[in-house]
């Protein structure tokens, strides 16, 4: 798998990557020149894939655990939103030199931990040496029935606006490490920063959206963007209720302090929560049977473009001074 | 797919690499959180993934359509090693600031030229800003029958030794373009180094062995390591009769300028060519039916462990002044 590693690196291939294949017969322990998915009868498999940037998507003094999380779980959140149980990914690490074993031990652990809260296996990957900053990329795989995937086009006019968890914490989470938010106590603190480094991947309800939900997608670039590529991809407008939008008690409490932080909660990303379209006709009861996050009704979609979201039943406009009444 | 990329990246993902999903269902247009991978009925997908960075695997100043090419190549190779057809692959970039359009719009055109080559499609990926040295990444997805890959593992006591086109051309490619190898023409030269940056991924052999040969692997850190490889998976030895390793015009030159450039040949790498195991009774017409790469007998698999190299009937020895007669 790997192409012309050294030594080194068969050995910390070895100890520390190929026991998280133990599950996976088709990684073959990571001595063969590539891997088999193992696709259940009458599924497809769906892929994606993100790379992250030491310096760029993380600080590099995060917990190596939580860097490796971070980066399987924004995966699986896409997987979340076509609807796909994930299944397995595969690993490509680009590591300067002054990695230590240590970090390395630390970074599989955390993969260890969530392949367990996941059910997934690693089966392959590459592991090379750079002169520049850590940059790691993992390809995720997950199963869906066979032309069954939810899109981020189908939402209908008329369809109801969902989005589940909550919005915001990610973006606030981030602002919580840049010292640039006051008015919080530490457990509000504590929470915003936990929600940005470990996201939740909704993995459970995006499968069990699949044959009710018309459209969705997961907010990682932020509700409005995402929102915004549910409605282009559907051919519709979306409008959101602001007083709809369910908020976490922490940030309830940043925006109680500071109400020009309700950009960030819109707009800032980083939330790995599913936005999606259904019909009028469900109930909240039958969304969420498959699944323990709570979902929330925030607007819905109509003929149009763009994206409203609505102040006390006023559009608001979004500029670099925050929303404010249009 | 890709997670907050800049306006410009979402132009340029539109601009570049959308295009290359033109014949792809699965991959909606890069317009969705993830991909469908089509596997056709009672095929498995495999997998194999490698990154590439600037400065480590590729100079920086080759032609981006050539070390686009390159890395597509190289993971063919591995999908070629377990007989797998080649079907889609995704593309993660991590590309400094200074990466300009016509950088990108020529390495897109030589993801191109071998989409149509390989019939293959790319279906996903990401794209990210780094600080450091471009830092590629591609994940290659092929079929093949249920159960029926060739793996390392598998070669018998008595199995022919067999590779495919010649042997040592990539790694006299990259003494070239070093400056370090003397006593060629432009043309021995120009041959040389077209083999190392322009890998032969033997994908219609790899695909016509599945059936016949006991096992595979690809040569990419060199004949003897690969070889290893395959005869430890196996729990046998392999020998090789230094007089039948087929050498391209070019690299007989080179050879007969200066014979201490054997090592080179034998363990350099980047020959990408496969090298497997076959039974005693197939015969060369049979094992390179489907395709029309030349294979060559080098020789036999045995009882015990270890490569050995007969030179003259005697075994050699690999030490770092060369080989010589043990």
């Amino acid at each position: 798998m790997a192409r012309t590693p050294h030594k080194n690196e068969f050995q910390r291939i070895a100890t520390y990557l190929a026991p998280l294949t133990a599950a996976a017969p088709g990684a073959f322990g990571l001595l063969d020149d590539a891997a088999v998915i193992e696709t259940p009868a009458g599924q497809s498999t769906v892929v994606t894939t993100d790379t992250m940037v030491e310096g760029v998507h993380y600080v590099g003094d995060e917990a190596p655990s939580l860097i490796a999380r971070k980066l399987l779980r924004v995966n699986l959140s896409d997987l979340a939103a076509m609807g796909a149980r994930p299944s397995a990914y595969t690993l490509n690490l680009a590591l300067p030199e002054s990695v230590s074993d240590a970090w390395l031990a630390d970074f599989t652990e955390g993969l260890r931990l969530d392949q367990t809260s996941y059910g997934i296996s690693l089966i392959g990957g590459d592991s090379v040496a750079t002169p520049g900053p850590a940059t790691l990329t993992i390809t995720a795989f997950g199963d869906a029935a066979e032309g069954e995937v939810l899109r981020r086009a189908g939402a209908r006019a008329g369809d109801g606006l969902y989005v589940s968890g909550t919005i915001g914490d990610g973006a606030l989470g981030l602002l919580v490490l840049r010292g640039e938010i006051g008015g919080l106590d530490a457990i509000a603190r504590d929470e915003l920063v936990d929600r940005y480094r470990l996201p939740r991947p909704r993995s459970a309800l995006g499968v069990g959206l699949v044959g009710t939900a018309h459209a969705a997608a997961d907010i990682s670039d932020g509700l409005v963007a995402d929102l915004g590529h549910v409605a282009s991809a559907s051919g519709l407008a979306a409008e959101i209720d602001l007083a709809c939008i369910p908020l976490s008690s922490a940030a309830g409490a940043a925006l109680d302090h500071d109400s020009d932080l309700w950009p960030t909660v819109l707009a800032g990303g980083d939330d790995y929560e599913l936005v999606f379209a259904a019909p009028e006709t469900a109930t909240l009861d039958e969304l969420s049977a498959h699944s323990e996050t709570p979902i929330t009704r925030i607007g819905e979609f109509r003929t149009g473009t763009g994206v409203t979201v609505m102040g006390d039943g006023v559009p608001m406009v979004l500029d670099r001074a925050g929303y404010r009444h249009g």
